[in-house]
């Protein structure tokens, strides 16, 4: 979904993360569930990831009205291992989940050095940047996913069977920035193809196919096709791979067992997570692990440029950068979104 | 390094694994090593992966000769928390440090739940797919993955400073065929390129760059430049966490620290690698797993393919095929890299 330029309102993250709350009990949220979502959703807008922020709060709670998913579910978390945790979702919304799960899975690792969750009937879970960085303010190295409604094709295939599975990596650095990694498998969102579109332009061909799977350049013939991968098979396998652990091993739905919220909103998607978190305490001091993550960045920062108006940066730098701003000085966020919340914050409990 | 066609001995698996460990004895190694080094290295040759097979041996006595690293090194593991090891691998043969990593985290998952090994002081231990198939026969999902000498440039960088790094992804099907993903993070080897220069072809300019960091089409520019990550700033970031967790992390070299074995053979190169492994049998009892992966592979595999002669498959299959046939039927290597392989094998003890 591209945030299209509108009228904006900046607001302090504490007001929008009060209004979220408010939102999220007038739909039957307890208060200690409605504080996670905020603070997953918030956050993603503080990083400035508004397709992934407080605009899908009335999504979820439309969905909710039809059944699709339960605003006021318990997430249950079953410790199996020591260091393993299946999480039941209940159908409850994804960033509750993700935040049950990412406990789940920061318990498991304080215990044991490493932790993993494994959560299935839950939602689509909001972008993954806020996990990585609440874990790495606890110290926490970690790789989290996801499925997703079917949207690519197997590498060879012209029938969307797999997700565009987002992945996020990260790693803390002690008083200093985390480096933290949240993409999805395409080439390109579909957005870009649409502005494409528009625009009568061209696209290279590694973007996307048609309908038969054949590589186009054609915008409209990308839309009415599918979404590439990136570098083609491999992507194909990172995808696939991701789903084997978010869907299939966490007894969730996979490939085409997943419904799609656009298609079906009343039917619940049992997505599946996973979040393996791993307590860098156990593996070096914090004053080596931040000596080791400056010189790791410097090295990288120090490489000369292609463009030199364009110098090299880390994953998660732009977006950190935003978090700062946004934190001191308010996020911006579009007055329509605003109103939305504000209205479903507003009514009765 | 490309495997060209050359004459061809078929050898018992057996039988070359016998050379192998004879060879690495007359080298020094302590029996059980041998066997571990010679069961990684034939399995990459059972799968067809000959550029990383017994081929590898003389190399790495040929680099034990100059001092770069020691082929009668002993591992150390230090168990530093239930399910988290840190392994010392005293600059021995890349394999063994790799084998004896997996037994760590394989410990660390039967206790746990989910198990990880980090490993520093090592070298270049092998394809990814002989360690994913030794954890799937005994039930483990694994993620494991390897820093490697500089060869790709940060995203809009004009300099190596990352390895192209390799990344395994592994989930086994009870009774069936475990879904093996290995994969490096360039769009194409290096090899690829050389042959559309030896052709007089052009490349897509997505392969790589020139000297300069700009993409090109010019093969011989290409050779002179970098190799592209797959997606661009999507592989960059990809390679850039897995070096993080492989060298960072485990306290091994990163980034330029890792020096390169074909520029400098007689230094150490300090690589890292990252094992973590989960038990699948505490997420879901063996039954249900093995219907739930025939299930995701039928649904793959029935995907209508975009060219009727090449059917959708899955990572690992074709290699999984070849491993069976030549299990079967005896391997097929060149007979130059196994009288290279008799004559270190029968060297005086």
């Amino acid at each position: 979904m591209p945030h299209t330029p509108s009228q904006t309102t900046v607001l302090p993250a504490d007001e929008l993360h009060a209004l979220a709350v408010r939102a999220l009990l007038n739909a039957g949220a307890p208060l200690a569930d409605a504080e996670a979502i905020g603070r997953v959703l918030v956050q993603a807008d503080l990083f400035g990831i508004h397709t992934h922020g407080i605009v899908r709060i009335p999504q979820y709670l439309e969905r909710g009205r039809l059944g699709g998913l339960d605003p006021a579910a318990r997430v249950h978390v079953e410790q199996v291992a020591p260091a393993l945790a299946r999480v039941d979702g209940a159908n409850g919304i994804g960033p509750l989940v993700g935040a049950r799960a990412l406990e789940a899975a920061a318990e498991g690792a304080r215990r044991a050095g490493i932790g993993a969750a494994f959560a299935r009937h839950s939602n689509h879970f909001g972008p993954v940047m806020p996990y990585l960085f609440q874990a790495a303010e606890q110290g926490f190295a970690a790789i989290i996913a996801s499925n997703a409604t079917t949207t690519i094709t197997p590498w060879g295939g012209r029938e969307a069977r797999l997700g565009n599975n987002p992945l996020g990596i990260g790693v803390p650095s002690p008083g200093g920035d985390p480096v933290m990694l949240d993409i999805a498998l395409s080439v390109v969102a579909r957005a870009k193809i649409r502005r494409a579109a528009a625009a009568g332009d061209a696209i290279p061909d590694t973007w996307a196919t048609d309908a038969e799977g054949h590589p186009t350049t054609d915008p409209d013939a990308a839309l009415a096709g599918f979404l590439q991968p990136i570098g083609g098979h491999k992507g194909y396998g990172l995808s696939l791979m991701i789903d084997l652990f978010t869907g299939l091993l966490s007894e969730a739905a996979y490939l085409t067992h997943v419904s799609s919220w656009n298609v079906a909103p009343e039917r619940a998607q049992d997505l599946g997570h996973v979040f393996i978190l791993v307590d860098t305490s156990r593996l070096m001091n914090a004053h080596v692990l931040a000596a080791r993550m400056a010189d790791f960045a410097g090295i990288l920062h120090a490489t000369p440029p292609a463009d030199p108006a364009q110098p090299v940066r880390l994953p998660g730098e732009s977006e950190l950068a935003t978090h700062r701003r946004q934190s001191a000085h308010g996020v911006e966020v579009t007055s329509a979104d605003v109103a939305a919340l504000r209205e479903l914050a507003a009514s009765p409990v």
